[in-house]
């Protein structure tokens, strides 16, 4: 059972495990939504997010048998790395189990923390079952990554860590995947201080706690998508939906450009890297889903384990959607000289270009080809003001 | 004249402006180089680097009248920023000189801190001097970046709170540009712990403390060459240049490519966004500029203030040099059906297109042509396979 006592158990248990990551101000977004904005910075956390608080504390209260037969979990993420961390802290053998297809970056994060691999053929599923069956056989504990009162209990260290850092806080933005996170910073926050706001933020494309809080039912999404992995969750924990009807005030959705926009507003204003599921907080706020004006808020960025490929894809496409990037067509005449006189008008204007694309392909004219260009600008006004000065000076823009 | 008293009085005043950054662990660096290495993020410090502690402390000591004239500073980076802020906040007037040419970004976020704009047509020289005539004419204090000993002191705050935090660190990683962050954080360790050593590391493109203290001469550079423009100094101050050879055990320069490397492992491994001039301290680390085996270690990372064009492109790059993205030329005859095998067998592989070029120019058969693909791989191991498969399948690659 979920007891306060237990939360503050486990912050004493996890003293020595992991980091009080300290709240950061967030001026730029707190002036953007007229609120005193902080961020929780949990990707800044000891495996590079929360998940090792639940895992650590779970692993604690094992029996020394339990012990020494090791825990297993099902995980290509955060909570596997936890896990292992977790285990090897404490000296005991973990296992876990992943799909053959999980990224190697992955496998060998999790192998670095300390566990033995199992590497199973086949889905999520696949390899959750298999969790299971060596559980059975074998005799190891299984982890739940969320829907699990002792991990409950160790997410919830975090709600003490922001009322003790600021005790006049007045809301709270949690990502949410399993629910697991939120289920314990609410109980914390809301044992201590009944008057907080507890919002949940999950992915659109993942939205399953969501809907089971608004229709009152927790039922499995046949399939999720999004990039933020590490809130793709298609059915909520039964304890967690609990948790989350009793002590959540509302949940939102944010969409996939929203949290790529928050990644880079990261980036940018803050110096910090997050995850797709590690921002989805700060794109609720910034996005307008929910009330904060002039309300001291904390945003919990709960994870920073994002591909880099991904992360590069993320940074292109947020300059952009926000005019500091762009790629244009011109359709020209075949003839000497003209790219020339594109590249000098666009220099004129201080534009940069990256890339240059020529290519024939079906131009009104059989002389015609088109110009493919890839550009740095300074803002939307700076495109504008580059195309105009081409139209000024009589090449046809396409796209 | 800079005392240990000043110091200490340097962080009573800033403990109300600036944030006591707390040492991260890098848990995978030490395991790379042996170590127990920490990192002091001034990039998560307000205005995103250490610059605002000398300013803040350099404009608290100001008289009364001095303060009613209000400051001026000529910098298109993080002293701009610093000082704005710092003005500000003590309710004083700023003024910045800046180039004209100067990116829209930098004079935005100077405005956004309060100060006035002044831009000056020219170079930095020219924005220079036009600070130091504002000076004379309209009795403005001028607040220089690093050659002060309030500034200096301001930033061997830096020094205290690594000392109090780790007390028994041996060795500190300081990046240096003119040299006052050095300077006052050597003084501070030293001063307090004899047995400190401390490393300063420049960019080689822009080598001037580290020629200086070589050749026991400070002569200033004709031109300076790296992406990590916080540290671009033509030439070291007066005062830093003694502080440098009285405290600082030995300099080292670190190339743009390991600059590139040490912000993308901050990415990776820390969830940190650093500029240039904020890795170069990771940078020596890493590529075993400095010994460190066995110690405890804390690299300064100074600031996290990078434009994320320039960002995106260092990503990229270290995609590039890490084996995860690549880009393949193949010689193909054209006829129908070669792109689709191409595909598959790069498919079959794990890689993932893309991008994909397709053209006609100098192939050696006239029907051939080149196709030019780039890839998300895995690793240098995983791009050889994919070769591989393809040279298997009669394939041609030039390069």
């Amino acid at each position: 059972m979920l007891t306060i006592d237990k939360v503050y158990d486990a912050a004493r248990v996890l003293d020595s495990v992991v980091r009080h990551t300290q709240l950061i101000e967030a001026p730029r977004l707190s002036e953007e939504c007229g609120c005193e904005l902080y961020l929780k910075p949990e990707n800044l956390q000891v495996t590079g997010s929360f998940k090792v608080r639940g895992s650590a504390y779970k692993i604690s209260q094992l029996t020394e048998e339990e012990k020494a037969h090791g825990v297993i979990a099902c995980s290509a993420g955060n909570h596997a790395q936890g896990v292992a961390m977790a285990a090897t802290k404490q000296g005991i053998r973990s296992v876990i189990c992943l799909p053959s297809a999980a990224p190697i970056s992955k496998v060998e994060a999790t192998r670095r923390y300390g566990a033995e691999v199992c590497l199973v053929d086949g889905v999520y599923d696949d390899a959750y079952a298999e969790a299971i069956r060596q559980r059975d056989e074998l005799g190891y504990t299984f982890i739940h990554p969320f829907d699990d009162d002792d991990v409950i209990a160790g997410q919830g260290t975090i709600g003490l860590e922001i009322m003790n850092e600021l005790p006049d806080v007045d809301t709270v933005v949690v990502p949410v995947g399993g629910g697991g996170l939120i289920s314990g910073v609410a109980y914390a926050l809301k044992t201590l201080k009944p008057s907080v706001k507890i919002y949940g933020v999950q992915a659109a494309g993942a939205p399953s706690m969501y809907n089971a809080v608004k229709t009152g039912k927790a039922e499995r999404l046949p399939s999720v998508a999004t990039f933020a992995d590490g809130i793709a969750v298609k059915c909520p924990g039964e304890n967690t939906f609990e948790y989350c009807k009793k002590y959540v005030d509302e949940m939102v959705t944010v969409t996939e450009d929203e949290i790529a926009a928050a990644i880079l507003h990261l980036i940018e204003n803050q110096k910090l890297t997050a995850e797709g599921a590690g921002a989805v907080a700060i794109a609720a706020v910034k996005f307008g889903k929910i009330p904060v004006a002039g309300k001291k808020v904390v945003c919990l960025v709960s994870g920073g384990n994002i591909d880099v490929t991904i992360l590069s894809r993320v940074i292109d496409r947020g300059l952009h959607k926000s005019g500091r990037a762009c790629s244009i067509v011109i359709e020209l005449i075949d003839k000497p000289g003209q790219l020339e006189e594109v590249s000098h008008i666009i220099a004129e204007c201080g534009g940069n270009v990256v890339s240059v694309y020529h290519e024939h392909g079906d131009a009104q004219a059989v002389n015609g080809c088109f110009l493919r260009l890839g550009m740095e600008t300074r803002s939307f006004e700076h495109i504008e003001e580059i195309k105009n000065a081409l139209v000024a000076n009589g090449f046809k823009i396409i796209q």
